[in-house]
């Protein structure tokens, strides 16, 4: 088998942990693998050097920040590389160009255009474990390039996926992916298997596992996914395509959204493309909306809500003000959340919904808004029943078994 | 004028002083100078750096070294363009790749092969100063290189003279070649100006100001380095091609290395070829041999002297041994130093060795060991002299006026 490792900040944030991590290298290659390694910068480096940049400008030139910041994974790759060497593996290391990673132009938040696998491919072929620098690579001009936060977790799906690898374990300091979050239902379960849609949908309970860029590109090459934790032999949670094969489950988890602010419009006039007119001021002023929500009123005006980021409700106000001589009302909302229901078994299942509603009724639990796709449904509620609906939804859907 | 400008380690040191190294910088393109700089790792980055990688192996491979090692200068090269940027002065960092630098393929001690300035030339000629990190390039596979100590200097020297530069700067925390150390001989006076050639025989007076490979590179592609303090706005020693026109300085410097030792073979047996297996068997012991004298004798037998760092004295006296079947008698003293005096002025003129060897007599100081070359004296005496030897030769010449 060929596998992908990555290991992020957290896992080699010492010469102590860069050992651990040789080591389990060194035990998958004893069991037989291939492997091409994956690394980000050690914990703290990337900020570090962020600050200096800091200290000379507010907003330092682009290129030149993915010149510095890329270093960070470069050195953690030789070292990787040189700890390996020390415990018998061959091992060579390589920097984003080398390991043949190409992007746009777009500097701090480049996308990967191409990987050329050949030079990764030789040094495989002849026995050697290949480390590479993640989180960076070159555009057209030959300028180094980064891929934004998470950006390693990128490299490693791109590089797996390139080199048609088994699988891609993205391990960090959390042994896998579970049913909601376990300091609010001590409960939750770790689950053994996410399809890619759902786990793109609990982003908020594997936000410190790997992000959605990443989800998203191994769905799109079809590279399985196993986020394990560097610090345990826990079998961690595979991240993969749908298995229409295997008993259904109608839920897989429940994620809370604490970051939310609650905007309604009320008797927002008919005239067509007020809607679009609001959102794309809202885009304008880089106001992030969550959830979108239009009814039909009666009178001839539609009611029309949408969620912000907290800190950003400020800034959403005073866009709304522009716009009052279109709007009856306004109310605004900072202390509600979102809980969500996700799971790709109730896209055949109907009732699934009912029993939420009817399970927070049953505590007393206001539902403000409702948002539902084919896989998840969120529920605006207010701040305070956080924990509360989440243990709850976490109980009626028997994640706890 | 196009210049390039060198900062070491030291001199970009911390972030305050890669301030101070933007506003000189950019006080020379005020001047209406295009400049290039090449910059060094922040001081102190590259001992931590070995260190990380000594921590995993005493013999690290050298590939992943400078893979390691390289990240260093790339940080400084981002930061300074950042602080240039900063202060009005379009600017452009460039790593050893980008700037066209290929080297041979010998990782941590790399030559430059070549160096391709289209690249420099064409930001040049768009108006930024181009900020490119020293010590490194790349070899026929595209793997980073390093160019051993004093790298940077290098870099510089051989960028000036790819870009046919007017002058290369070399920038220290010493602001230029004195005519003997200052901290033996306070009277010592700084040079204006001297000879490549003089330059490489006073090694130990500059050598923290640039060492010899720089030198030799500068002599061979005609660069005129200036060698000047970057913590003030003294006018520094310039090293270039001897001037035939210049009213003739007959000696420029006094040099001292303490770290000698003295190794004396008596009654050597006059067959061929003695001489080079001695010195093939100390070469192949990695033992540095210094000076090297050879005086015949009355009785068909030769003396024969030479010189070793302090600290491989142990490991010449074990080489020795296995030739005593051919040796009439040994005497080491590892409490000598050498005394130089260097001058492109002696080649024509006589008595200059006279004058010395006459003032450390009047002094009661019994010269041990002599060798001459067209441009240098060194005399191996009693280490206490050293002071005193200095500061004879220096007031003999007339250096402190």
């Amino acid at each position: 088998m060929l596998i992908v490792h990555k290991y992020g900040g957290t896992s080699v944030g010492s010469l102590e942990r860069i050992t651990n991590v040789a080591t389990r290298v060194a035990r998958a290659r004893d069991e037989g693998n291939d492997v091409v390694v994956v690394v980000s910068a050690m914990s703290g480096e990337t900020n570090k050097l962020i600050d200096f940049a800091k200290y000379f400008s507010e907003n330092p030139s682009k290129r030149e920040m993915d010149m510095l910041l890329s270093s960070g994974e470069r050195v953690t790759a030789a070292l990787l590389a040189i700890a390996l060497q020390e415990q018998g593996v061959d091992a060579i290391a390589m920097t984003g160009r080398q390991a043949g990673i190409k992007t746009d132009r777009f500097h701090t938040y480049a996308r990967i255009e191409s990987i050329d696998p050949t030079a990764m491919n030789n040094e495989i072929a002849a026995g050697k474990v290949v480390v590479v620098a993640g989180f960076q690579g070159i555009n057209e001009d030959g300028s180094v390039t980064t891929l934004g936060r998470g950006g390693s977790d990128l490299s490693a799906v791109a590089i797996a996926g390139a080199l048609n690898a088994d699988a891609c374990e993205i391990y960090s300091d959390v042994d896998g992916i579970y049913t909601t979050d376990p300091r609010i239902e001590p409960k939750a379960q770790k689950m053994d298997f996410i399809s890619y849609e759902e786990m793109l949908e609990l982003a908020s309970l594997g936000a410190k596992v790997l992000q959605n860029r990443s989800v998203e590109l191994a769905k799109k090459l079809k590279v399985k996914i196993v986020a394990k934790s560097s610090f345990s032999d826990a079998e961690g949670t595979v991240i993969g395509e749908e298995n229409k094969e295997m008993e259904e489950v109608l839920v897989s988890g429940i994620a809370l959204d604490r970051n939310q602010a609650r905007v309604t419009l009320r008797g927002v006039s008919d005239r067509p493309g007020i809607a679009a007119e609001i959102f794309n001021k809202l885009a304008h002023e880089q106001i992030n909306v969550d959830m979108i929500i239009q009814n039909a009123s009666n009178d001839g005006t539609t009611n029309l809500g949408f969620t912000v980021p907290q800190s950003e409700l400020a800034n959403a106000k005073a866009v709304m003000e522009a716009f009052d001589h279109d709007i009856g009302g306004m109310d605004f909302d900072d202390s509600v959340c979102k809980v969500s229901v996700v799971g790709v078994g109730m896209k055949s299942h109907s009732g699934v919904a009912a029993a939420a509603f009817t399970a927070l009724a049953n505590e007393n639990i206001n539902i403000e808004m409702i948002s539902t796709s084919e896989i998840k449904i969120s529920m605006v509620v207010a701040e305070k029943y956080a924990e509360l609906a989440v243990r709850t939804l976490h109980s009626v859907y028997k994640l706890d078994q």
